[in-house]
Protein backbone atom coordinates (compact mmCIF):
# COMPACT_ATOMS: atom_id res chain seq x y z
CA UNK A 1 0.00 0.00 0.00
CA UNK A 2 1.06 3.21 -0.87
CA UNK A 3 2.30 5.31 2.42
CA UNK A 4 -0.16 8.12 1.85
CA UNK A 5 -2.95 6.13 1.88
CA UNK A 6 -2.07 4.32 4.61
CA UNK A 7 -1.18 7.62 6.46
CA UNK A 8 -4.79 8.26 5.48
CA UNK A 9 -6.61 5.46 6.10
CA UNK A 10 -5.30 5.29 9.85
CA UNK A 11 -6.65 8.91 10.91
CA UNK A 12 -9.95 6.45 10.26
CA UNK A 13 -9.10 4.13 13.02
CA UNK A 14 -7.84 7.13 15.18
CA UNK A 15 -11.62 8.15 14.90
CA UNK A 16 -12.65 5.11 15.77
CA UNK A 17 -10.51 5.44 18.52
CA UNK A 18 -11.76 8.55 20.21
CA UNK A 19 -15.51 7.94 19.74
CA UNK A 20 -15.44 4.49 22.04
CA UNK A 21 -12.72 6.64 24.36
CA UNK A 22 -10.02 4.90 23.80
CA UNK A 23 -7.48 7.05 25.20
CA UNK A 24 -3.91 6.50 23.08
CA UNK A 25 -0.49 8.05 23.45
CA UNK A 26 0.98 10.48 20.20
CA UNK A 27 3.13 7.29 19.45
CA UNK A 28 0.71 5.04 19.54
CA UNK A 29 -1.75 6.89 16.73
CA UNK A 30 1.11 6.89 14.69
CA UNK A 31 1.98 3.03 15.13
CA UNK A 32 -1.04 1.74 14.05
CA UNK A 33 -0.73 -0.82 11.61
CA UNK A 34 -2.78 -0.93 8.77
CA UNK A 35 -2.36 -4.15 6.65
CA UNK A 36 -4.57 -5.68 3.21
CA UNK A 37 -2.59 -8.55 3.36
CA UNK A 38 -1.02 -7.74 -0.03
CA UNK A 39 -4.54 -8.34 -1.32
CA UNK A 40 -5.33 -4.45 -2.48
CA UNK A 41 -8.59 -4.87 -1.75
CA UNK A 42 -8.12 -2.85 1.90
CA UNK A 43 -12.55 -1.83 2.26
CA UNK A 44 -13.06 -5.96 1.98
CA UNK A 45 -10.22 -7.47 3.55
CA UNK A 46 -7.99 -5.92 5.68
CA UNK A 47 -7.18 -5.04 9.31
CA UNK A 48 -6.26 -2.26 11.38
CA UNK A 49 -3.78 -3.40 14.63
CA UNK A 50 -2.31 -1.33 17.77
CA UNK A 51 0.25 -4.13 19.85
CA UNK A 52 0.12 -1.95 23.30
CA UNK A 53 2.94 -4.53 24.40
CA UNK A 54 4.23 -8.11 23.45
CA UNK A 55 5.88 -9.79 26.04
CA UNK A 56 7.40 -13.08 25.68
CA UNK A 57 4.26 -14.22 27.75
CA UNK A 58 1.31 -11.85 27.46
CA UNK A 59 0.08 -9.57 24.59
CA UNK A 60 -2.88 -6.91 24.29
CA UNK A 61 -3.52 -5.11 21.26
CA UNK A 62 -6.58 -3.47 19.86
CA UNK A 63 -8.28 -3.85 16.66
CA UNK A 64 -10.16 -2.07 14.27
CA UNK A 65 -12.65 -3.15 11.38
CA UNK A 66 -14.20 -0.66 8.67
CA UNK A 67 -18.04 -1.58 7.90
CA UNK A 68 -17.96 -5.06 6.86
CA UNK A 69 -14.36 -5.49 6.43
CA UNK A 70 -13.11 -8.54 6.90
CA UNK A 71 -10.02 -10.71 8.35
CA UNK A 72 -9.31 -13.67 6.17
CA UNK A 73 -8.86 -17.03 7.83
CA UNK A 74 -5.66 -18.06 9.41
CA UNK A 75 -4.31 -19.62 12.79
CA UNK A 76 -2.10 -19.75 15.08
CA UNK A 77 0.52 -22.66 15.15
CA UNK A 78 3.36 -23.54 17.89
CA UNK A 79 6.76 -22.18 17.41
CA UNK A 80 10.13 -21.93 19.30
CA UNK A 81 11.26 -19.41 20.61
CA UNK A 82 14.43 -18.05 23.38
CA UNK A 83 11.69 -19.59 25.99
CA UNK A 84 11.62 -23.16 24.66
CA UNK A 85 8.44 -24.45 22.44
CA UNK A 86 5.88 -22.42 22.58
CA UNK A 87 2.58 -24.40 21.87
CA UNK A 88 1.15 -21.24 19.93
CA UNK A 89 -1.12 -17.84 20.52
CA UNK A 90 -4.26 -18.18 22.40
CA UNK A 91 -5.97 -15.25 22.23
CA UNK A 92 -9.69 -13.63 23.39
CA UNK A 93 -11.54 -11.23 21.31
CA UNK A 94 -13.64 -8.42 23.68
CA UNK A 95 -16.07 -6.47 21.44
CA UNK A 96 -15.53 -3.00 22.36
CA UNK A 97 -17.56 -1.02 19.91
CA UNK A 98 -20.05 -2.11 16.48
CA UNK A 99 -20.02 -5.55 16.37
CA UNK A 100 -17.89 -8.67 14.70
CA UNK A 101 -19.21 -12.00 13.40
CA UNK A 102 -16.20 -13.99 14.72
CA UNK A 103 -16.26 -17.31 12.42
CA UNK A 104 -14.56 -20.57 13.94
CA UNK A 105 -14.03 -24.15 13.51
CA UNK A 106 -17.21 -26.43 14.43
CA UNK A 107 -20.57 -26.56 13.15
CA UNK A 108 -21.35 -24.50 10.51
CA UNK A 109 -24.03 -22.03 11.73
CA UNK A 110 -27.56 -22.54 9.39
CA UNK A 111 -28.31 -18.58 8.54
CA UNK A 112 -25.11 -16.90 9.71
CA UNK A 113 -25.51 -13.41 9.97
CA UNK A 114 -22.74 -12.31 7.55
CA UNK A 115 -20.77 -13.79 4.52
CA UNK A 116 -17.45 -13.60 3.50
CA UNK A 117 -15.83 -11.18 0.71
CA UNK A 118 -17.11 -13.07 -2.72
CA UNK A 119 -14.02 -12.22 -4.71
CA UNK A 120 -12.13 -14.55 -2.37
CA UNK A 121 -14.80 -16.29 -0.65
CA UNK A 122 -12.97 -20.17 -1.47
CA UNK A 123 -10.48 -19.17 1.43
CA UNK A 124 -13.08 -18.91 4.02
CA UNK A 125 -14.08 -22.11 5.04
CA UNK A 126 -14.69 -22.33 8.85
CA UNK A 127 -18.47 -21.63 9.59
CA UNK A 128 -19.50 -21.65 12.94
CA UNK A 129 -20.34 -17.83 13.98
CA UNK A 130 -19.92 -16.32 17.37
CA UNK A 131 -21.83 -12.64 17.13
CA UNK A 132 -19.67 -10.45 19.41
CA UNK A 133 -21.48 -7.55 20.50
CA UNK A 134 -19.81 -4.94 23.02
CA UNK A 135 -18.91 -6.51 25.85
CA UNK A 136 -18.95 -9.99 24.40
CA UNK A 137 -16.23 -12.18 24.05
CA UNK A 138 -14.79 -15.48 22.83
CA UNK A 139 -11.35 -17.27 23.40
CA UNK A 140 -9.47 -18.65 20.92
CA UNK A 141 -7.17 -21.55 21.59
CA UNK A 142 -3.76 -22.35 19.33
CA UNK A 143 -4.78 -24.39 16.01
CA UNK A 144 -8.29 -23.02 15.79
CA UNK A 145 -8.85 -21.71 11.97
CA UNK A 146 -11.40 -18.72 12.36
CA UNK A 147 -11.64 -15.18 10.07
CA UNK A 148 -13.82 -12.46 11.47
CA UNK A 149 -15.82 -9.37 9.89
CA UNK A 150 -17.16 -6.48 11.28
CA UNK A 151 -21.05 -5.33 11.14
CA UNK A 152 -22.27 -2.28 9.20
CA UNK A 153 -21.01 0.75 11.84
CA UNK A 154 -17.40 -1.32 11.67
CA UNK A 155 -16.00 -2.28 14.99
CA UNK A 156 -13.22 -2.12 17.98
CA UNK A 157 -12.37 -5.58 19.41
CA UNK A 158 -9.94 -5.76 22.12
CA UNK A 159 -7.40 -8.79 21.69
CA UNK A 160 -5.80 -10.31 25.36
CA UNK A 161 -3.29 -13.55 24.36
CA UNK A 162 -0.16 -15.40 24.73
CA UNK A 163 2.96 -13.70 22.87
CA UNK A 164 1.92 -12.23 19.35
CA UNK A 165 4.07 -14.39 16.61
CA UNK A 166 2.32 -13.01 13.44
CA UNK A 167 5.08 -13.91 11.36
CA UNK A 168 3.80 -17.41 12.22
CA UNK A 169 0.22 -16.96 11.32
CA UNK A 170 -1.12 -19.49 8.62
CA UNK A 171 -3.47 -18.80 6.35
CA UNK A 172 -5.97 -20.56 4.50
CA UNK A 173 -5.44 -18.39 1.22
CA UNK A 174 -1.50 -18.89 1.28
CA UNK A 175 -0.22 -16.14 -1.09
CA UNK A 176 -1.45 -14.27 1.48
CA UNK A 177 1.25 -11.68 3.81
CA UNK A 178 0.48 -10.40 7.16
CA UNK A 179 2.38 -7.45 6.57
CA UNK A 180 1.41 -4.74 3.94
CA UNK A 181 4.82 -3.23 2.29
CA UNK A 182 4.98 -0.04 2.40
CA UNK A 183 5.42 2.26 -0.98
CA UNK A 184 6.73 5.84 -1.01
CA UNK A 185 4.27 8.15 -2.93
CA UNK B 1 -17.96 -6.48 54.66
CA UNK B 2 -21.56 -6.55 54.68
CA UNK B 3 -23.34 -7.79 50.97
CA UNK B 4 -25.89 -4.40 51.30
CA UNK B 5 -22.57 -2.30 51.68
CA UNK B 6 -20.97 -4.18 48.65
CA UNK B 7 -23.84 -3.96 46.35
CA UNK B 8 -23.41 -0.40 46.37
CA UNK B 9 -20.11 0.04 46.28
CA UNK B 10 -20.52 -1.90 43.08
CA UNK B 11 -22.74 0.77 41.93
CA UNK B 12 -19.91 3.29 41.60
CA UNK B 13 -17.43 1.35 39.97
CA UNK B 14 -20.85 0.86 36.78
CA UNK B 15 -20.65 4.25 37.44
CA UNK B 16 -16.86 4.80 36.30
CA UNK B 17 -17.17 2.20 33.69
CA UNK B 18 -20.03 3.62 32.42
CA UNK B 19 -18.07 7.51 32.11
CA UNK B 20 -15.30 5.89 30.48
CA UNK B 21 -17.84 4.32 27.59
CA UNK B 22 -16.31 0.53 28.40
CA UNK B 23 -19.01 -1.75 27.85
CA UNK B 24 -20.19 -4.53 30.41
CA UNK B 25 -22.95 -7.20 30.08
CA UNK B 26 -24.64 -7.23 32.99
CA UNK B 27 -23.85 -11.09 34.20
CA UNK B 28 -19.73 -8.88 34.41
CA UNK B 29 -22.12 -5.62 36.14
CA UNK B 30 -22.88 -7.96 38.95
CA UNK B 31 -19.59 -10.20 39.33
CA UNK B 32 -17.83 -6.89 39.88
CA UNK B 33 -15.69 -7.80 42.89
CA UNK B 34 -14.98 -5.56 45.80
CA UNK B 35 -12.32 -6.03 48.42
CA UNK B 36 -10.85 -4.14 51.15
CA UNK B 37 -8.22 -6.85 52.19
CA UNK B 38 -9.85 -7.43 55.42
CA UNK B 39 -9.09 -3.81 56.75
CA UNK B 40 -12.29 -2.61 57.09
CA UNK B 41 -11.04 0.89 55.32
CA UNK B 42 -12.45 0.42 52.12
CA UNK B 43 -12.33 4.40 51.18
CA UNK B 44 -8.27 4.23 51.93
CA UNK B 45 -7.39 0.61 50.80
CA UNK B 46 -9.49 -1.05 48.71
CA UNK B 47 -10.22 -2.25 44.80
CA UNK B 48 -12.68 -3.09 42.52
CA UNK B 49 -12.00 -5.80 40.08
CA UNK B 50 -13.44 -7.32 36.90
CA UNK B 51 -12.17 -9.94 35.46
CA UNK B 52 -12.87 -11.10 32.11
CA UNK B 53 -11.38 -13.87 32.16
CA UNK B 54 -8.11 -16.42 33.39
CA UNK B 55 -7.57 -19.07 31.20
CA UNK B 56 -4.00 -21.39 32.30
CA UNK B 57 -2.17 -18.79 29.60
CA UNK B 58 -3.84 -15.58 29.44
CA UNK B 59 -6.53 -13.46 31.57
CA UNK B 60 -7.17 -10.01 31.45
CA UNK B 61 -9.57 -7.68 33.97
CA UNK B 62 -10.06 -4.12 34.96
CA UNK B 63 -9.86 -2.46 37.87
CA UNK B 64 -11.27 0.66 39.56
CA UNK B 65 -10.11 2.89 41.91
CA UNK B 66 -11.96 5.25 43.99
CA UNK B 67 -10.72 8.66 44.08
CA UNK B 68 -6.79 8.58 46.56
CA UNK B 69 -7.76 4.93 47.00
CA UNK B 70 -5.12 2.37 47.26
CA UNK B 71 -4.40 -1.32 46.57
CA UNK B 72 -1.55 -2.71 49.02
CA UNK B 73 1.43 -3.62 48.50
CA UNK B 74 2.27 -7.11 47.35
CA UNK B 75 4.24 -9.46 44.91
CA UNK B 76 2.98 -12.56 42.51
CA UNK B 77 5.34 -15.55 43.50
CA UNK B 78 5.64 -18.92 41.58
CA UNK B 79 3.39 -21.51 41.84
CA UNK B 80 2.79 -24.55 41.01
CA UNK B 81 -0.30 -25.56 38.50
CA UNK B 82 -2.01 -28.14 36.24
CA UNK B 83 0.74 -27.26 33.27
CA UNK B 84 3.69 -27.92 36.01
CA UNK B 85 5.63 -24.75 37.48
CA UNK B 86 4.47 -21.29 36.66
CA UNK B 87 7.11 -18.12 37.20
CA UNK B 88 4.62 -16.15 38.42
CA UNK B 89 2.04 -13.82 37.06
CA UNK B 90 3.36 -11.23 34.62
CA UNK B 91 0.95 -7.87 34.69
CA UNK B 92 0.37 -5.09 32.66
CA UNK B 93 -1.12 -2.43 33.71
CA UNK B 94 -2.79 0.57 31.26
CA UNK B 95 -4.58 3.58 32.90
CA UNK B 96 -7.39 3.94 31.24
CA UNK B 97 -9.58 6.66 33.09
CA UNK B 98 -8.48 9.24 35.83
CA UNK B 99 -4.67 8.82 37.00
CA UNK B 100 -2.89 6.07 38.87
CA UNK B 101 0.31 6.32 40.82
CA UNK B 102 2.38 3.00 41.33
CA UNK B 103 5.26 2.10 42.83
CA UNK B 104 7.72 -0.52 42.31
CA UNK B 105 10.94 -2.25 43.52
CA UNK B 106 13.76 0.59 42.52
CA UNK B 107 15.27 3.85 43.27
CA UNK B 108 12.59 5.62 45.32
CA UNK B 109 11.39 8.64 43.49
CA UNK B 110 12.54 11.50 45.64
CA UNK B 111 9.66 13.76 45.15
CA UNK B 112 6.59 11.64 44.56
CA UNK B 113 3.23 12.69 43.97
CA UNK B 114 1.06 10.59 46.32
CA UNK B 115 1.96 8.67 49.32
CA UNK B 116 0.50 5.76 50.96
CA UNK B 117 -2.22 6.08 53.56
CA UNK B 118 -1.06 7.37 56.52
CA UNK B 119 -2.77 4.29 59.00
CA UNK B 120 -0.97 1.85 57.21
CA UNK B 121 2.11 3.22 55.71
CA UNK B 122 4.62 1.02 57.42
CA UNK B 123 3.77 -1.67 54.92
CA UNK B 124 3.96 0.47 51.47
CA UNK B 125 7.71 0.09 51.63
CA UNK B 126 8.65 0.35 47.58
CA UNK B 127 8.78 4.04 46.67
CA UNK B 128 9.99 4.08 42.74
CA UNK B 129 6.99 6.29 41.13
CA UNK B 130 5.56 5.52 37.82
CA UNK B 131 2.37 7.77 36.86
CA UNK B 132 0.36 6.59 34.44
CA UNK B 133 -2.26 8.90 32.71
CA UNK B 134 -4.77 7.29 30.30
CA UNK B 135 -3.10 5.58 27.81
CA UNK B 136 0.09 5.36 29.66
CA UNK B 137 1.29 1.85 30.54
CA UNK B 138 3.44 -0.44 32.63
CA UNK B 139 4.99 -4.31 32.95
CA UNK B 140 5.09 -5.85 36.23
CA UNK B 141 7.87 -9.17 35.92
CA UNK B 142 7.36 -11.80 38.50
CA UNK B 143 7.91 -11.26 42.02
CA UNK B 144 8.34 -7.39 41.41
CA UNK B 145 7.23 -5.96 44.98
CA UNK B 146 4.49 -2.75 43.66
CA UNK B 147 1.45 -1.32 45.17
CA UNK B 148 -0.82 1.85 43.36
CA UNK B 149 -2.69 4.44 44.01
CA UNK B 150 -5.58 6.51 42.31
CA UNK B 151 -4.99 10.30 42.18
CA UNK B 152 -7.74 12.37 43.36
CA UNK B 153 -10.88 11.40 40.30
CA UNK B 154 -10.23 7.76 40.93
CA UNK B 155 -8.97 5.37 37.91
CA UNK B 156 -9.76 2.72 35.89
CA UNK B 157 -7.14 0.45 34.70
CA UNK B 158 -6.43 -2.38 32.73
CA UNK B 159 -4.71 -5.50 33.63
CA UNK B 160 -3.26 -7.69 30.93
CA UNK B 161 -1.29 -10.67 32.15
CA UNK B 162 -0.65 -14.16 32.29
CA UNK B 163 -2.67 -16.85 34.16
CA UNK B 164 -4.24 -15.08 37.68
CA UNK B 165 -3.51 -16.74 40.67
CA UNK B 166 -4.92 -14.15 43.10
CA UNK B 167 -4.85 -16.99 46.09
CA UNK B 168 -0.57 -16.77 46.04
CA UNK B 169 -0.33 -13.13 46.16
CA UNK B 170 1.89 -12.33 49.24
CA UNK B 171 1.37 -9.08 50.76
CA UNK B 172 3.84 -7.32 52.86
CA UNK B 173 1.30 -6.67 55.28
CA UNK B 174 0.69 -10.52 56.00
CA UNK B 175 -2.58 -10.16 57.99
CA UNK B 176 -3.92 -8.65 54.75
CA UNK B 177 -6.34 -10.95 52.48
CA UNK B 178 -7.10 -10.40 49.52
CA UNK B 179 -11.08 -11.72 49.54
CA UNK B 180 -13.27 -9.68 51.33
CA UNK B 181 -15.73 -11.69 53.39
CA UNK B 182 -18.73 -10.87 52.19
CA UNK B 183 -21.63 -10.96 55.73
CA UNK B 184 -24.89 -10.70 55.55
CA UNK B 185 -26.63 -8.03 56.25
Amino acid sequence: MKKNEMDALRQKAVGYFERAGIVLTPAEREAIEVTDYELGRFEDIGLFLLTYFNTGRSSARELVLLPNQACPEHFHPPFIDDAGENIGKEETFRCRMGKVYLYVDGEPTPNPQAKPPAFHGDFFKVRHEVALNPGDQYTLYPGTKHWFIAGPEGAIVSEFSTRIKDDADVFTDPSLSRFSRIEES
